[in-house]
């Protein structure tokens, strides 16, 4: 169990005392950007909102917090979409790491960077391409969310089926712990198998294991060609088997391969005409591919010859001539996205399955969905060459606040049994935080939870640190 | 700390009692292969050799040495190379995972196989290549060595540059615990971020947090081509110079990239009139090189116009013309691993830098090897696009072998300090075990052997399993 805050007016001081200039913020308005998440979703007061300005800074302040048992909940972007950074309300010191923003250093011939975990993913990445090299954390949120943050929620994207998730592409990092000592995992080997690699155990653990200060991180080299097409095809089936293919026939260079329903489709050609029909018939199922590589073969070659093979699959299609057609074929996805609700909620899903069982987790988890609730519009997206969906549902027009809470339940649990159906997982990218918490309980076995509970205590023994994010609240060992 | 085993009669006939048939051994006769690691180098008796054919037994098994506090060390091809699978001479039950070898399930549409951890590396290689796939785990003891074992190390190899360490082919475990509990953390999914990620800690963990009994591994599409070369170049940094633009100019299509310095020809050249030198005249370094891909790019004309690129760093080179050329220009290098011992003893290491420090790494510890025992002979290879060597000492002819212990000492420790200065590692892909145990633990910090010891009594709270390695021997957290 936390202790309550000690009283809040010496805690303040307390805190205020350890930090550089203007590093700690109490005022409501000061409060009031670090109390919502990018969706808006999700809401909690900060009791003050700490802004270390550098590893000592963070040090000391969690020192105090572990001492006096002060709840703490770090800080980053607050794209993650599953409340994991939103503090318990009222409750909880936010550990904002937005002052430590610093790219420490940075070597195309290591083809490595170390980044300070405040750092926005998109600065990281421009750095990176002034180094002729790419940083390949790659999603609609990264204007906003930061790399300690991408690293907490082992963050997906779009290029994870060439390049992998952030795990895959973390060198080594340092992390302040609960009771303020300093690990230093910073290198930038790429194999070191020197006992236990530490590091894994921080990434995806949400902020409730350490808050990591810097990451070393894996770059790759810049490609100088990228292709891009738009195909148009008879359903996810077809795009399944397309992508299959194309696993084998472009050679591991394939960087995207993004599926999207007609729906989707439609939601984007709302905008007016700039976004016509992009083929010229319409096709139940879309898959934006991109191949990228460097200079010595030629790509768009191959991705002619592949599509030519695939005409018993592939409808119609587009392949971009210019960059800027490219990104035009990329606005469909994008516009979709931050469409989909039309300004209003609507419920996001994350799933994955195994890929051979993607097509007909689709199927049936529209059936049920429209069995369940024929009110519903669902939206289908994903990056099906990892297995995973974002399906999406959008409630009626003029549907009432508690009637909408209901629909998202019924919505959720009915995708949710066909994940289940199909041994697919209820978050494949976002992780638990407090929104999936409910649904990852119910279905957890006891020795996953009790390992994961052994190390929540070994990492954080007094449960100071996002304290119930992904494990239930004050302590984790009362769940068993 | 463990309590001596108790009457090793009484064990014994627990054991056998729960194993199906010729599961246990105790003769003499039967335990020598299990005693003598793949190098002859390390070796020690087991107390008895227990072989479960199943899950079942596996987890009956632990329960009983859990609840008796029976010191176990599980087993694998015994090909690690640091003492982590031979037993604590006497005084340990080796559990051998070899009568669990089935492959369990393949499935080319997710590119994933499931296999048992006892089963023979190259058997699981054939089986992925009888589906038109590569499981890219790939070095020299492949034939002997065991799925569990690759995982339980994080084995490295040959392709690690391309595909990762098997730590990034592993998408599930299946896991007896310390106590005999089941962590059934099997799944082909490619995405999950349920949190924590549990399969990450037993991973490399060499035995000393659970036993894998089975693994979920990622698979490749089977490349139509591969290409390989063996070029002459006039030093290490000019082999470096090769690599920084290989990585560019061959589109992540580079699958080798293993440096040999001339003494390893030499010793290759040995073997007679079959092993010419390769090239028309001899360089201080060579590079084999091997790009791999599908079928609608041209890799032969990448690789040719590339190395025509590189005219200025590459003095002469061979392009294998068949595959049989191929595997001869791979023999050069497999040939020296065998005989640079010339049959004897001799000190491997295994040591990584940051790849930009790598060409100036081996001048150094070449220089300082020969300042301090110019008698000795140094072969020095490695997979240099990961920064990694194995700078090796093999004594003059005719040594004694406490002499031999002397140079092997002295040679480690010059080595070593070069490792220090560039911030490297003393142990790439062959983990801790015994062997590097002091050298480990002279090295590390006191918050990583404190956050490694936590995990350690979480996970395996009697220490039975493999103790004393990695972490020293009893109880890690007598070492803080």
């Amino acid at each position: 169990m936390n202790a309550v805050p000690p009283n809040s007016a010496s805690l303040i001081a307390a805190l205020a005392g350890m930090l550089s200039d203007g590093g700690l913020l109490t005022e409501a308005e000061d409060l009031v950007r670090y109390s919502r998440d990018w969706s808006g979703d999700h809401f909690g007061r900060p009791l003050a909102v700490a802004r270390p300005a550098s590893v000592e800074e963070m040090s000391a302040l969690m020192r105090h917090c572990h001492a006096e048992r002060v709840p703490v909940v770090p800080q980053g972007g607050l794209t993650g979409l599953v409340g994991a950074a939103v503090a318990a309300d009222g409750n909880e010191v936010v550990v904002s790491l937005e002052r430590m923003n610093k790219i420490r250093s940075i070597s195309p011939i290591d083809f490595a960077m170390v980044v300070e975990a405040g750092c926005i993913l998109e600065d990281a990445k421009r750095a990176a391409e002034a180094n002729d090299c790419i940083l390949p954390i790659t999603f609609g949120a990264q204007g906003s969310c930061r790399i300690g943050g991408n690293v907490a929620t082992n963050a997906g994207g779009f290029n994870v089926l060439r390049y992998g998730m952030t795990r895959d592409l973390v060198l080594g990092l340092e992390v302040v712990l609960a009771d303020g000592r300093v690990w230093n995992g910073l290198k930038v080997l790429r194999k070191d198998n020197r006992g236990y690699d530490l590091k894994q155990v921080f990434i995806g653990s949400e902020g409730t294991l350490g808050i990591v200060t810097a990451a070393a991180l894996k770059l790759f080299p810049g490609p100088t060609q990228i292709e891009t097409a738009l195909v148009g095809l008879r359903s996810v089936e077809d795009a399944m088997a397309l992508y299959a293919r194309a696993r084998r026939g472009c050679s591991d260079l394939l960087t995207a391969f993004e599926l999207i329903l007609r729906g989707g489709i439609e939601i984007t050609m709302r905008e007016g005409k700039d976004f016509p029909d992009p083929l010229a018939e319409a096709y139940p199922a879309y898959v934006l591919i991109e191949v990228s590589g460097g200079g010595l073969i030629n790509l768009k070659d191959m991705l002619l010859s592949f599509l030519a093979g695939a005409e018993d699959l592939v409808q119609d299609g587009i392949v971009a001539s210019t960059r800027a057609q490219a990104e035009r074929l990329w606005l469909y996805r994008e516009i979709m996205v931050e469409r989909q609700g039309r300004g209003g909620r609507y419920l996001r899903t994350d799933v994955s399955v195994p890929i051979s069982k993607l097509a007909d987790f689709v199927t049936d988890a529209l059936f049920e969905l429209k069995q369940a609730r024929p009110d519903a519009l669902p939206v289908t997206y994903g990056h099906v060459g990892d297995g995973n969906i974002h399906l999406n549902v959008v409630p009626p027009e003029g549907m009432g606040a508690e009637a909408i809470e209901h629909l998202f339940e019924q919505a959720e649990a009915e995708i949710f049994a066909v994940v289940d159906r199909y041994g697919g997982s209820i978050s494949a990218e976002h992780g638990i935080g407090r929104v999936k918490q409910r649904a990852f309980l119910e279905r957890i076995d006891p020795v996953t939870l009790d390992l994961a509970a052994g190390i929540k205590d070994a990492f954080d023994p007094r449960h100071i640190l996002s304290n119930g994010r992904i494990l239930a609240s004050a302590s984790a060992l009362d769940y068993r």
